[in-house]
């Protein structure tokens, strides 16, 4: 008896109507948060519970086809687009399995979207600290496939300090335990390297991730500056005091600008040419004192005001601002390439400068919002990609921005990801032995590159594609320890 | 022409005396922290440079002859004893090879000892936080290999959330670059898999850590009780008032009086059934008004006196008894077992009564001391290995708190690792699947099992080892993306 075809079988399991195979329908899956990179995918399945996703799974892997796992697509690396191959959406697995409140810990499905689990845990005192800008639609799967960031990452540290634990659903529909709930790494580090695998090691069924208090006390600075190179500097001079910000994030003047066009005007100043936004947390007394020595830092570099909100709806607004500034520059122009290099902290004064002469070369307007305290940069472009020429300027001032990035001792992604977008400067950052060694970490969880195919690492980087008995290929074990006596 | 023998080719790499293969001369490396296991190794290499250990370890691949790695040997776990093979010590590595203080980084060879590296840093405000109590002998190279804690990593995190980059050597004698000195992740997280890894995926010729802010400020307060149940209840009590302490160490009665008897002496109050040390690093403003928080807690939850150390030489002192309380508990016997699981914080004051009943039924002492602020214990049993009925009875006692442990949802290692010591619970914890995936994740990197061969997964839990056809052994890849048609 012949198998029905793949789609009627996907359909027993989740139903019907959660498995799409007209184009027509799939359109809207064909790009994520970069609408300059477009894939369509061959069909659609998205399982509703745990259950239904590892048979999902055991179905494409009995007939070696290949998926790209999806959260919320908000990426901007282009990572979650299946180019004519299934696209197996998680958003419906979205539990919160269980909130463990004296332990400071909760297990949520993969689908959880980031700002809700958030607002569960609030009325506990409690936080989860990634806070991507995307945190009102991204999932806690997604976070994890991309060790995702975000502003208050500076004090608390990205997605990788934050899991505890995952359940992995493996490509070939084997369920594997990483971590521990404990936080503790008994025998390898499995948890480690799943995270920020984008999606490429398998599906997590379920994350277990750590709480933290909620701070006493936040206070948030906005600070404006009539030079960029002035805002470099007390960017430095703040973190060199030993003060940890919870976050130091900074806008150039094209940003401003465009933030306050938009809805999510936030009252920044609109003749500045950068702006600081500094949020301080911790204990009343502590952050006080904090705040005083972070003005003086601001106002002594060159700052023309700092100003204080005064309550939570004037923090939240300042913060809409800048969470919101990618959505803004859609009012330039149609399409937009978002870059996310991290460069030495020291460097950002000379890289600034070096970004604006180019920007000057091409014609283009770069709208620079990023993560400054932790030198995690985000020079942006916003054009149409509809105008070849333009589309040309564009690429290349982006891509002389990033060389520059690397010639400083910078690399190509902060919290972004690789994706299809980054592939091609692998090898100006990696050696070939280390894009090996990346080959060979992807074979102990997908031997077979049938999840997320085509990402990350560029796949003639591997050895084995050339033909190249690879020196680590797995040897049959006969005993152990099997030495040769030492002669 | 016959090749000479191993011992002579790798004499002509590293100098004649930096090669043993007298019995006598090799005693010396027969064990690590933990004296209970001893194994003789058959000859041992000390390289005195990065050229040396790359030279060293590719004549060993070319002989398929195994290797374990060693730094300073304090490891508590037997994780760096060569069975009857050649022993790699790095010691002799151990250059600080560059210092970047305004990017607060710093690059060096994995024989630097962790003190040295701090004693060097701490003139420009800085520190390296991970601090093992063996600090002033352990090395960096160990610490990668350990993923070591310390007292400190309460607060700031264990060696994982301080090391940017390794420059590592492949048991291949293959050089790969993990991670990147700017501290983020492009590509799959090699460096994430490899620190922990106890050795097992190769050997460190570089490391590049994160350096911190020296605190303005650290208080350390020593409050005693004459409970051990209030002393765990005002641990959580700690925690759950927000406050991060830098450290919070319990202690109890018998670990006291055993450090109070030695040359570490502390000024510990003997006729206490319990101490915590609680450290409260800052600002100024900040860690004043933590302090009183903190003391509050500790006399509203039964201590009897809390005492502030009032300049950096008592702070010292207090400190001291800590770290060298494992070494104190020599004065009560030759042989030391240690433990280090982690429990879920909650189930603190009930494992510690179950502890206390363990050792009452078999007629042991049991001397705790450990990182109560994240649920580290390590309940250690002094005892002469020279008795056999006390060894049973010892050894008894100790598998019943570990299971104990378990049962309450903890791990069985926290900061020592799994080395030989803890392989026999492996298989209590973790799925035959996620032991399978460890054995694979391993092949990525040492697909021959020569590198410290025999530790952390047992041979057995790989599914090659049996003969099976490994689902994720990597097949040939003819193409990318290289799919079925979706029929």
């Amino acid at each position: 008896m012949q198998k029905p075809p793949v789609a009627e079988r996907l359909a027993d399991i989740v139903g019907e109507k959660h498995v799409l195979s007209r184009q027509s329908e799939l359109l809207v899956y064909n790009s994520d948060g970069l609408p300059g990179y477009r894939r369509q995918p061959r069909l659609a399945v998205f399982p509703g519970t745990r259950e239904e996703t590892i048979k999902v799974v055991r179905v494409l892997a009995a007939d070696g086809l290949p998926f790209v796992p999806r959260g919320a697509g908000t990426g901007l690396s282009g990572g979650a687009l299946a180019d004519d191959v299934v696209l197996l959406g998680l958003h419906r697995l979205k539990k919160i399995i269980s909130l463990d409140v004296a332990n400071m810990r909760a297990t949520v499905e993969p689908g959880v979207v980031n700002l809700r689990l958030n607002r569960h845990v609030a009325p506990h005192g409690l936080l989860y600290a990634p806070d991507p800008s995307s945190e009102a639609a991204c999932t806690i799967g997604g976070n994890v496939a991309e060790n995702a960031g975000g502003p208050h990452c500076l004090k608390y540290g990205v997605t990788l300090n934050h899991v505890l634990a995952i359940t992995a659903l493996l490509p070939d529909g084997e369920v594997v335990e990483l971590g521990s709930a404990t936080g503790e790494r008994d025998g390898y580090d499995l948890r480690g390297a799943f995270i920020g695998s984008e999606g490429c090691f398998g599906v997590a069924l379920d994350v277990t991730v750590k709480l933290t208090p909620r701070p006493e006390t936040v206070r948030t600075l906005l600070a404006d500056f009539m030079s960029v190179d002035e805002a470099a500097r007390v960017t430095s001079a703040v973190i060199a005091s030993g003060i940890v910000p919870a976050a130091l994030e900074f806008m150039d003047g094209p940003t401003i600008r465009v933030v306050e066009d938009s809805v999510y005007a936030a009252g920044y100043p609109r003749d500045a040419e950068a702006i600081l936004l500094i949020e301080l947390d911790g204990l009343r007394a502590g952050v006080d004192a904090d705040l005083e020595t972070v003005r003086a830092i601001c106002l002594g570099g060159g700052a023309r005001a700092v100003k204080v909100a005064k309550d939570d709806a004037e923090r939240m607004k300042l913060w809409q601002g800048r969470k919101k500034a990618f959505g803004a520059m859609g009012r330039l122009a149609p399409h937009l390439i978002v870059q996310d290099a991290v460069i030495p902290r020291t460097q950002l004064p000379a890289i600034l400068k070096r970004i604006h002469a180019i920007s000057e070369k091409y014609g283009v307007v770069v709208c620079n919002v990023f993560h400054a305290g932790d030198g995690n940069l985000h020079p942006n472009i916003a054009y149409s990609a509809d105008d070849p020429a333009e589309s040309e300027r564009v690429h290349k001032a982006m891509t002389e921005i990033m060389t520059a990035c690397i010639e400083v001792g910078g690399s190509i992604t902060g919290e972004h990801g690789v994706g299809l977008d980054k592939m091609g400067y692998m090898e100006s950052i990696f050696t070939a032995n280390s894009l090996n060694a990346m080959c060979e970490l992807r074979g102990a969880f997908d031997p077979d590159r049938r999840s997320n195919p085509g990402k990350v690492v560029p796949i003639h980087s591997c050895r084995e594609w050339h033909g190249v008995a690879s020196a680590r290929a797995p040897r049959p074990l006969s005993a152990e320890p099997s030495h040769p006596a030492v002669a």
